[in-house]
Formats: C-alpha cells, structure tokens, sequence
C-alpha cells in the first residue's frame, strides 16, 4: 500500500465517506440535485454556516472557485488575487477562459493579502480602459500552507464591501485552517462577512466533490445556471450530497482535519531538528515547506515521494493527509537519518 | 426504496462499479491521472476500440462533449448537429460558452442526421462572414431512443472526411446502442472511421465519469490542456478509472446496457397493447417514446414517476435501466389498467 | 468610376458626409469621445429619438450589435433572432465568441419574426438544462429587404417585455425603413417600447461608424466597459460622431435613404417588366431580390455587378445605394435587353 | 482651435491622410478588402517590410493587438509582456475574454521586457496546471517612451524561437520607433525575427485605423476568421487602405514622427532646465514622463492640458503629436515661467 507526502490529494476517502457512498446507492433518486440526500447535505451546511447559507455542489475545486467568480462578475471586472493563488498558478487559465476577467494578481511571500497591499487596486483608475476590480479572492488556509486569523479576514472583508467589492474564499483547505484556529466555521466566514466560499471536501477525505457556500443569498442568483453552463451539474448528485452528510455530520471533517494538521506538526518538528534542512514557512495547516539540500531532499523522496515547490531555491512542498499515521512519519525521519 | 421510469440517471451504481471504488480506496495513488488504475483502464479501452484509442476521463457527459469540442475547432468554427441534440438543448450553451463556436442545428424528426442532411452545410459559403464549419457531432444512441446502424454512421463519417470535418459521437448511451446493434464498439465506431467519442459511463452503472477515446490520437494533442481549464481534471482520478475498469471488463457495461434494453423492449410491447397509448419513436434502446392521453398518464406517473417529453403533443419518455425488473414494469402495467 | 449593384457599402461617403469629416479636423479634440463633436452628436439623436435616448457610437454594424447584446445578457442566455439575421449567418459566431450566448434562430421564408413564432420560445422549460431566453433581437429592414409595420414592431415589444425579455433592433438600414413607412424614427423605435437599437450609418453614406440607441438608459450601464473590452472605442471619435452630426442634420439621413428606396422601386419596376425574371421578396427598400435564369443573370452581372442571394434557387440580390442613378439603371436595363 | 499636450490622439488626420480619404471617395469600390486599394496598401507595405509580410487592416490597435494575440494562440496559452503593457493595463482585458489566454504580466521600471526576465517565465512547469507561454508581446517604443534597440527585439526574437515562441511587437508608436532608432522598419522588425506586427497608425496622424504585419505568412492562417468574429472587418475598407497608401508613401509615417519626435525634445529639454521638474524617463519618441510639483502641474495644465501618469509620485505625461509646433511649445514654456 503507497503511501506518500505528494498531496492530501493523494489520499483516498476516508472510512465514514466511503461508508456513505455505498449507503446512499438504494435505488432510483432524482437527478441533479432533487434528491433527499441533496437537500439534507445543504441542510447541515446551514447548521455550520448559518441559516442564510445557500450551498451548492460541484465536483472539484477550480470549479467551485471559477463557476463562482464568473457567476458574479462581467467580463469586464479583475479579481483581486494572491500572486500565489490556485487560480492564478493551478487552474490553466480557467478564470481568464469562462469569466472573461483579469485576474490581478498581487505578489506576495507567504501567500496572503493584506488591506495594504489591496487597497491601491479597489478601484479602476482609467475608465474604461481598465478592468473594474470585482471581486477580491483570497485562499483559507493559504497555498503556502499559512492562514488569515479571524481578523485578518474581517479587516478584508470590510474593506472589500467599503468599495463594492465581493470577497470570495478559496477553501480548498478550509477544515485545516479552522481546526488550526480553533474556531468554528461560522466564526471565521458567516460572522467576517465574506460572500461567497469553496469549500473544500477533496483535499480532506472525500471521494470527489466540492461546495459552494453562498453566504449572501442574493449572490447565487445565476450559479445554478453557470454551474450548468460550466459543466459541472452532477447528474446522480447524492453521491456528493450523501458524501458531505457524512462530512459535517459527527465532526468527520475537524477529525480528519485536526489529525492532519497534528502529523505535520509532529513531522515538522521532526523535520526542524535535522540541521540541513530549513522550515521555510511557518507551519500552521497540514503542509510543511523547506528548504532542503538537493541530496538529501532525493534521499527523503525516495523514502517517501514529495514534490519540489520552487526548484530555484532547493524549497519542497511536503503534505500530510487525513490517513498519515505517526508510523509513517517515523519511518521516514529514521530513513532520512540512517 | 424509490424506482422511477425518470431517467437512466436516477438509477445509481451498479454493484461490480461500487465494488471497484471500495477496492480501489486503498492507500494513496498519485493525483490527476498519475495512477496506475487510471493507466490500466487505458488499456481496457485500448482492448475494446483497438490500439490508437487514447482515452482521458471526464466527470460528466456535457464536459465530455464540450471539452472535446473545444479541443478541436476554432471559435469560428461551427459545430454541425441534430436540433434534438444534447450539445443543442440540454447543455445551457455550454459550447457557445467555451467553444464559442456556433452549434449549426439541423432539424429532423428522428434524432439523426444523415448525409442529405448535412451536406448543404459542409462548406461555409460566404468567407469569412460566415462560421466555418469544423466538427459534424451525431449521438448515438440518439435523444429520441433511435439508432444509427454501422453503415449510416460509415456514411457520414466518409462524407465527414471528404470535407476534412472531424466526427464526433455522444455516446452517452453507446453501450445501449452497441448492444441493440449486436456490434463491437469497435465495429460500430473504429471501423466507420468515427474520429473522436464521448463514451458514457454515468448512464449506464457508473456513480461518475465519462470517457473520451479518441481514434485518431493526434486530435488528443490539446485535451488535456482543455480538459484542465475546462474544470474537469480530477484529482482522485483513480475512482473514476477504477469504475471503468470493471465496467470494461467482464462485459459488465454490456450486461447493464443489454437488460435496459430488454426492459424497454418489454415495458414497450405491454405500453402498445395499451390501445390509449402510441409509442412514437422506434424502440431500439432503453427508452420509449409514446403519445398517452393526459388522464391515463397522470395515472401512470403516478404508479411510477416519468417526464413529460413534448407537453403540447401529449409526448412523454419512459426510461428504463440496468437496474429495472420485470416486477416493477409488471406491477406498473397492473396499476395502470386497474 | 466604378458603380455597381452589389451592396450599399460599396459605396463611399456621402458629399455632407465627407464635408463634415474635413470640418471636424481642425486641431485636437479630446480623445474616446470626451469630445464636443460626440456631446453634439448624442443630442442630435435625442432629437430624433427623444430625451431619453442614451447614445454611443462604434465602428461598425457587427460590434453595434454583438456588443449590445452581451452587455445585456448573461451568457447562459439565448437570443432569439431569424434564422436570416445577420448575427446569426453574417458575423461568423461573433455571439457566440463575445456574448458566450446561444443564437436561437427561427426559420421563416420573409425574414420576418412574429409573436406566434416566437412565442414557444419565450420560456426555458428545463431549467437549468437550456439556454434562458434573454434577449429578442429582429432586423428593420430586414436581411431580405421586407418591413416589419410599426404595430408589428409593437407587437413583438409587447410580448418581449411581457416575458421580461428585451428587444434589440438590428437597423443597419433603418433609414430605409422609415423612409419606406413614412414614419418617424420616435414612432417606429421610441414609440412601440423597442429596448435598444443599433443604428446603422454606413450602408446609408457613413465612411464608417454605427451608433447604438438606448430608448430604456438603464440597459446602457455596462456598455462602455464592453465597448473598450470589445475592441471598438474609436480614440478619435470626433470622427465618427462628426459624420453622425451630419447625417441626422437637415434630414441627410432621408434623402438618402429615400433615394436609395426609389432607385430601388424604378430598377425593379423594369425588372419585372422582363418575362424572364422574377421577382422573389416584396421590394420595400432598397434592394430587389429576384429568380433570375443563370445565362441572362451573368450577362446582367457583366453590366453591373451584383451578388447570388440562393445560388441552388437562382436567387439574386441588387442593391441600391444613395448614389445610385437613373441614368445608371437605365443603361443597366438597356445593356439587359440589348 | 484647441491643442494639448494630452495624447497624439488627441490629434486629428494629417493633411496628405485628409486628402488621400477625399481622393478615395469616389464611387463604388468592392466592400470587406477586395478593392484596389486595399491592394495598393498590401503593396506598399511589402516594400517597407519585404515580400513576405501579410498585411491586415483593422479599426483600432486594441484590435490589431488581441485579433493577432487570439489568431495565434489557444485558450490554454498565457502572453507574456510587460506589467506596463497595453494589452495588460489599458485593454480592459480584451485579451483575457477575446483569447481567453493568461496576461503574464513581468514587473519592471521602464516599460521594456529583457531576455533574463522572460527566462523564467518561458516554460510552463506543471503541465497540465498552469498556463502554457505561447507569445510574447513587446511594446515599441514602450508604454514609458522608452525604446528598444534593434539588438535588444533580436535577443527577445532569438530567445522566443528557441522556445517555440511567437513575438508579437505592439508598434501604436513603431514609427517614432524607427525614427528614434534612425533604422528602417525592416532591419527593426523583419530582420530582428520578429513574428508579428501591429503597426501603428491612428497615433501618427491617421483618422482611424491599423495594420496587422505578418512576417511570417503562415501565422495569418486564421487572422480574417478571427478578424471578422472579432468584429473589425470594415466593409468600406479602402478608407483605411487609402490612408494607409499616403503614409506609407512619400515618407509621410517618418515625417510625422520625426516631427512628434524633436518636439518632445524641443518641449524635454525647456522642461529639463526648470528646476521643479525632474524628468522621470529617458525622452527618447514623442512623450515625456516627469514628476512635477502639484501647483506647478496645475498651472501647466491650465496652459496646454496633459494627463497625470502616476499620482501617488505626482508623475505626468506630456505628448507631442505630428502637428505639435514649436510655438505652442515657447507659448507654453512662457505661460509656465510667468
């Protein structure tokens, strides 16, 4: 059995999951999202968000993240963005191709906006020659593995609705990033007053899909119909209902998410005390970046496989998943340390 | 436990393809298609449709006709179809969107195009004020239950050529209409010369996930670029790969299409001894077409719930699937003449 | 000197046309339409079009249109449109490309739409599987040179608007209309509830530019914004706005137009003087469309040139323009019968 | 009569351009490009930039820009340019929604793209994640003023087709370029390797219009399908030919440069010896980039008006055109010192 530190990606789905996937296949259901299961899974969507929340489902991320911009701008509209972003970097143009807006992205070192960096781009300096900022995105926990705290994300959102801007979260890791704050969801997104987030099932122990959690109503207005025109309606949607059910229900996503988090913590730790490698980021979520010594990065890729995140600065990327177990974790160190 | 004559998408998964997904979530597999279970269902795809098919693997069926679409014509391109096709009608322009092509909508009564059809419209007369025909795209089976037979796809396939126009089939009822054919899939679309298919999963026992089997690798060049902008590269992409493989192997995507069929054909000729009732369209698959009066079908609906096809023709489809049974049609018959 | 029936734009600019391009190149004028010429402009068709009239010019008749619609409407929109107009043969998928919308086109023999026609299509019966009617959009005088009447106009406004649909009006020879219904442009378009307008210049003696007429203002909101991203924000606009000031002035657009229809009627009063040919649409602008046999067609052409409408039905097209001379039909008509 | 220093198209048409329109004014001429002088134009343009260049004409440089971009890319594709670019900051995204390609903007102080900054960027590392590079756009002379030298195009030419790159040049100001660089077009553009043109005209002392050159024909394969999609085919266009025709020949495009040229010069050097003035670019075309004192700005701006450029630096723009005279330079030097 593989296991790896590539990705929590690379993972499967975890046991309650899986176990709802085989519950939910009785019978016939309706199609695309009529269904019992459906309507149940945004039901505890409202429990952890708040009764304004309106949900929706997709299969994957850069969908939740893309159908959601373009179902709340013009073509002629940026989106305010972390030069690290996913939708700037890992979606291949989706965003330019099926909203037709600029993305703006703004550099950055450790993967978060700030008002500061923000504020000189809120407004369109030369209509209409330029592209009229729309929407600000920002990823919770951040593609550098660090967070936004409870504030942080307040003083954007407030400035985001100060100039007419929507504030979008890309949650693709939403569940690591709540645990590591110890606070609720509803803490962090319903009371900040962000929009609109993608809430991430993938990269934390489902099978497949992804959700959109509108949390002004108003905002889903058009998202059913751009879900369908972005092709991605789920035909038999109570396998992705019936997989976020067994989510949120009985905390699966804080466990799997905590136990994540915790083995980078622990594989961390582990990881800092060896004197040739350099912890690049600060460890906040399930990911650990460091800077490694080509030799003995490929000695520890051999142990476990793990990618390179900038190869320029000999920087590596190293996941842990809901299923990494501290067995592993010591393997690995004893490999490395052989 | 709900059954329905709604769709063959209410139906869920059938037990070898739940089966494979329990057996496949062992362990991690590397993300996006980097996995060996994606690589062997390749293969049993190369096994059915010969050895130049390359195969890439989708969520749904709309994408895998778009994403296909894109990756082969220009903008000004246009795409030559059926007024009743899916691409048409069902996909909330959904190529219009990420093609931006014209879809060139042929009417006809049937679902299917034929060479007489088409060949009006091959060549754009008026350059370069017109869109420049790129792509003839037919479903087989068709929309409306029918069949082309091996020779009428050969036809316009030869006819496609001659004009250097790609042929695309939506099969997203393929395995329906290789049986009622009593074909190969090779038979039907190798040999006819088919350039590029949209091979159905979701309909016919699959939880998720299409597939695209190009039969002339080089029009594969840009699809995985597209399919990745276009939303629909999976992360967990051996759960797709895996249902695939036990639908291919082991004839199971012949034994679900080949009972559907044969539900069909038996709910059909109990339907038509019903002398109120007139099947409108040829059963050759797993659906029927029939013209029922108002009362009688409010009365069968509510035995077993179906849609409505053309309201202002008193037109309704009945669909069957791989999990529909004798008892349930018999029962259904009983209600209705009670 | 070249003359010919082939298309009102081969004709050049008009003697007033030309004179105020000359006048309005005097010294620098402010750029992208912050100019007086485009402040005067804009009056001079609230005088024709009423108070309410917003105005903004183009380059040309593909952009007045395509940029008009996708600045209203969403792009899982359709547009409903004949299946003669010129959105949806004659701009090579430009809606598609720009609004990302679907071209419903409705097939009829006279290039004319009426509420019966449309009316089964008003409404999207599948949501959210099809396209969302968004927009009606009908051409005065049509693309076979037929008049929609001024309470045939009403009609389909009124039916528009009582689905919440929006009527665009392709007038790329309005002026010939209004000429041909001796009706003012406020009592065809103002009057009768026609939403917005594409106001055609250039086949009436405009070097180049159209102008988009918003009768509802609110429906502008977005249009600049689409216009620059759109390519078609003329930096010297002075330049078109000055020959618009010309044209609607002293009724230049009239005497034109009402030319242009004259010639029209004397050239095809001799036609269908002639046994051979036959006349095929009603001529009630400025063009004549004709069954013409294929030996005495090519001698006509040798005369002057003039296009093939329907090439399989020997159907021709010959336009007439502003400058177009009884001499110059007469000796047509001669060379003819010679 | 008004002049300014805001922008040379701020300008109207030069007088031979003025003249060549009322010359080409005469009777019929065949629409979309299939008129004489259009032919002439190609011809002309053949011998500035030899016998392989293909020539296109389109309305305006945001056209000539994003219909080059889009004809030559696909959607997958990212363009690499300076953040200063056009294309990126005064487009209002017309790339991102007409190509749907990513704008990879390179950061950088004087508008001007070098070899070591490309690098990095030339190779798309996580295929398929991220945006393919698929162009590079150069501006010259720069957003900035600023110039290219002639082995500065061939270094980014040689680097791009090592890479299986095209190289597009944006030349709005390509003539005070050439002038500037005192070189012809064809050693600055044709013979560095550059792909692809958009030669400049309405800056320059055209009314409307630009040119599209290909110096490589085959990459013009699509350029008319896109153009007429794009909505830039002008049906009367030996408007824009003929003007074309009077600067091309008898040295019009370098009469009117060189002039726009010394007087930025002329007006640089006055400005250089006030010591409130620091001149903030090297003045090397027709624009001159400098950071004033807010009162003395304002003053100078009641004289001659001129945009800002950067606020927060209390940086402008000052631009001379073809008809700029030394008069009006003294004038507003004196109106400046008083």
């Amino acid at each position: 059995m593989i296991k790896s530190f590539a990705s929590d990606n690379w993972a499967g789905a975890c046991p309650e999951v899986m176990q709802a996937l085989i519950d939910a296949n009785q019978g016939h259901s309706p199609a695309y999202g009529d269904d019992p299961h459906t309507t149940e899974a945004k039901q505890e969507f409202k429990k952890v968000f708040g009764q304004n929340a309106e949900v929706y489902f997709v299969y994957n991320g850069t969908a939740a993240n893309i159908i959601t911009l373009a179902s709340n701008s013009q073509s002629f509209n940026s989106i305010i963005c972390s030069s690290h972003a996913h939708i700037n970097v890992d979606e291949c143009g989706a965003g330019e191709k099926f909203a037709g807006t600029k993305l703006l992205d703004l550099p950055n070192t450790d993967g978060k906006l700030t008002p500061e960096l923000i504020l000189p781009h809120v407004k369109a300096d030369r209509y209409p020659h330029q592209s009229v900022p729309g929407i600000i995105s920002i990823t919770q926990a951040t593609e550098l593995g660090t967070l936004y705290t409870v504030s942080e994300i307040k003083a954007i959102a407030d400035l985001a609705h100060k100039y007419n801007l929507i504030l979008h979260v890309d949650g693709a890791r939403i569940s690591n990033a709540a645990v590591a704050l110890n606070c609720t969801m509803k803490e962090m997104i319903t009371d900040t007053g962000v929009d609109v987030l993608s809430f991430g099932g993938t990269k934390n122990g489902l099978m497949f899909g992804e959700a959109v959690v509108f949390l002004k109503p108003e905002l889903a207005k058009y998202f059913e119909l751009y879900r369908k025109q972005g092709m991605q309606l789920a035909s038999k949607m109570r396998f992705i209902s019936a997989q976020f059910i067994a989510f949120l229900r009985n905390g699966v996503w804080e466990k799997n998410a905590r136990h994540a988090n915790e083995m980078a913590q622990y594989l961390g730790s582990k990881m800092a005390a060896i004197p040739e490698i350099k912890i690049s980021q600060k460890i906040e979520t399930n990911g650990i970046w460091a800077i490694i010594p080509k030799p003995l990065a490929e000695k520890m890729q051999k142990a476990q496989f793990f990618y390179p995140w900038e190869e320029s600065k000999d920087e590596y990327r190293i996941m842990t998943a809901f299923d990494t177990s501290k067995e592993e974790i010591d393997q690995f160190i004893k490999a490395i340390l052989d």
